[in-house]
């Protein structure tokens, strides 16, 4: 680097010590470099190592993130943002230590605009805090990711989950974001209008970005109206094949799906278990529709002849908001529900996605290779978008498990690519996932994403060894 | 630059013609230098100059554009993509000269995935041609911009139109995008999965970059099911405040309108006349329902009691084909209905875009500036985004009028972004917008912009003088 300074040549364990240094001065009681506190938002829920940052800034304004990156900027120190620490890809991890800002405390709901169906809130709101507020109001932000993450963090990820089928991912519903860049500039992405044509489509540059690019310190989102009914249904077939055709042949025929989800037979007989439900141990589909009551009705009578034709059925509906409260908590749950499969096993998520023609086969193989390896992996999927996941039981104190589980998740994503598909449907690149970039992407438009990364944070202080090595 | 090498000191005439001649000994018929055909290339429909290419290249192949424009990159000429011409802010002017590489031969419907609601085309395929093409097997592309635009020129403009309310913009409906860089490199911007959260968004980069990044050679679009009942309506208010809260109310309900575009009582009088209609010269909806049949009613009986709430209405229903095809001409001719209404003067189609709780607001203030500055600029717009174009009639030959239109122009933005819009909805930056970047964006933000654009085209060979300036 031509720009490099004396800082930079300096070892890092004094250029952090300078920082800390500063930032104590400035952010004061805000700063905690406590052990406890440090590992606490490094890497949670995954297989990943715990890498703690030196130090963590519990941010609370927009200026307390320009202030810290500005110290962390002029030290060339690592950023790491942290909203809810729900992320599955070492996405918060500190490969290289750093700064952790924390963003939780900034989880003010600063407008609901109800007129034009957007609200801008803080990073550090999370999805079911924000769905609270809104009810009031008679509206809703529909993306759920299963766990409580904050809003931040969905958008760093392009997060989506059980409604992407119908309401689309963070992508689709994030109308400006407010950024601090690597410098400490302040930039808003877009306006408030639903739609521009004005210039790069910076919004969409940042959603998905993992923080590696800046730090999303404001979030202006898309909301819907509640529907007026909701129904759900829990749909049993006799194979996964008919179960992914009948979802093939529901969204070709444009039913308005709101949900629709599979469950293998392993994970129906965990969901059993762990959730008392009394389901039929095979394949099934967990339904939602949304719409006016006869839209609903409509809509789940076109998908119970569906079902029929592929020897499906009959379904049961959930209409009470209780009922389908429990059913929806169950399939959220899937992720502990595995555990009890294998004692003293952790679970690690995966998390493919292909073109919907292809699911039931991609599905069905990686079922084969489950059995074949001998793992314990039940199957949930977001089968509308082709997204599904195994939670693999993993036992982190056996090398040679360890390594049949990488071994399997190398299969799982060179298949889905094979098919059309991508390594990450929803869960993002972080740490776990960077391997698999070159064979996605290819090296060409993979050098477009370095070239992005090194004029926009230079020194490689945001978040880095996530998504892009530069 | 560290990189220059002599050619880039060498006159530009001297670079292009050296550039002409090894794309004459390569591409050899495919090359036209006629000046004729150079200013049809450039500039149709606006009020910007022409501003002719040195050359045209009638690519036919992705290794015809990849060969042009490396000989571009390597002589620093630049290269302009041309799809259809129907650009509304001089994008594919040559405002440096350069090499325009048309891509209207490019125009093959590579696959039709109908499982996947997906399919994958060149560049140079057209709104209307597509969608004859996909008629056979119940499918179609809904983003619709009125003109027959080329689908490479779509995505590069991030169009919209009349469909967005319902179905997006373009930015919504591309999968991924072939894009051949500055250097002549292919990439793939994304697989063919319906979402994926692996690296940067690379597809949505492109997507309204207006070929200032690179030029798009290959398409993968969404799909959708053609709709089993579509029911059209013309609904009359009393006002336009009147017509603006009733779609407010209609969006906000959740009624999933597939249209819904406002005609001010001006443009309603030239429709009249151009289209032959006989609608009352009123502030006028024209409205789309897409569904089941019974949800179509539904939908209709809704918007109908939203409508007579405000005073509007009653609605007539355009059913069959032929009814609802004379509609949307006569919507789609807007532009076309108004010049009759100036003789000898041409038309500048405007294109701000605010939130919707503005809308009756900023198209009021809009007529009123009309009326007060004496122009002649019926209103059209797709209010469910609120979007709205005015089409000012100027009589170029007059420095007066000119003058008087840029004034009107300049104040109808500074109105549209006080009310926290945007310069342009759906028509992109081009030239004519490029004044207004820094009011819209800020500063810091088009920093960004331009250290995209100077990183991934470093010699600023693509398209350049459009979008940012570096």
């Amino acid at each position: 680097m031509l720009v490099a300074s004396a800082k930079s040549d300096s070892p890092s364990a004094e250029r952090v010590a300078l920082a800390t240094q500063e930032l104590k001065s400035t952010l004061d009681h805000k700063i905690v470099t406590n052990a406890v506190i440090r590992s606490q938002h490094a890497n949670v829920t995954t297989y990943l190592p715990n890498e703690p940052a030196d130090v963590v800034v519990f941010a609370e304004t927009v200026a307390d993130v320009q202030q810290a990156v500005r110290i962390c900027a002029a030290h060339k120190v690592p950023v790491i943002p942290w909203g809810a620490g729900t992320s599955l890809e070492g996405q918060v991890n500190a490969p290289f230590g750093g700064v952790c800002i924390d963003l939780s405390r900034m989880n003010r709901i600063v407008a609901v605009n109800s007129e034009d169906l957007d609200c801008v809130i803080e990073p550090g709101v999370t999805r079911k805090r924000l769905n609270e507020e809104l009810r009031d109001q008679g509206l809703f932000f529909p993306i759920d990711p299963g766990a409580d993450a904050s809003l931040g963090g969905m958008v760093s990820t392009r997060a989506s989950g059980t409604n992407a089928v119908r309401y689309g991912t963070m992508k689709d519903n994030v109308l400006s974001l407010d950024v601090v860049t690597p410098s400490g500039e302040l930039i808003t992405t877009a306006t408030r209008a639903r739609k521009s044509s004005a210039g790069y489509d910076l919004t969409r540059l940042y959603v998905g970005a993992e923080g590696t690019l800046g730090i999303v310190t404001g979030i202006t989102l898309k909301l819907y109206g509640i529907p007026e009914a909701i129904s759900a249904a829990v749909c049993p077939f006799p194979s996964i094949e008919a179960a992914c055709n009948a979802v093939i042949m529901t969204i070709q025929c444009g039913i308005p799906v709101a949900r629709i989800e599979l469950l293998d037979e392993v994970q129906v007989r965990a969901s059993n278990a762990y959730a008392k439900l009394a389901l039929a141990e095979t394949p099934t589909l967990f339904l939602e529709f949304h719409g006016t009551e006869a839209s609903v009705h409509e809509q789940a009578d076109r998908f119970g002849t569906i079902a029929a034709e592929f020897g499906g059925g009959p379904a049961a509906f959930a209409v009470k908001p209780e009922e389908r409260t429990k059913l929806w908590q169950a399939r959220h749950d899937a992720y502990w529900s595995a555990l009890p499969l294998r004692p003293g096993a952790k679970a690690v998520a995966t998390d493919v996605c292909v073109p919907i023609s292809r699911l039931a086969e991609c599905v069905m193989e990686t079922k084969r290779d489950i059995e074949e390896m001998g793992l314990v992996a039940p199957i949930v999927g977001h089968v509308g978008d082709g997204n599904f996941h195994t939670t693999l039981m993993v036992d982190h104190d056996d090398p040679a498990d360890v390594e049949k589980a990488h071994h399997y998740m190398k299969r799982l994503v060179a298949r889905a690519l094979a098919m059309g598909g991508t390594c990450t449907g929803e869960h993002g690149i972080g740490q776990g996932k960077m391997g698999y970039m070159a064979a996605e992407h290819g090296e060409a438009a993979l050098d477009v994403m370095r070239a992005i990364k090194r004029t926009l944070d230079p020194d490689n202080i945001m978040n880095p060894g996530k998504i892009v090595a530069i």
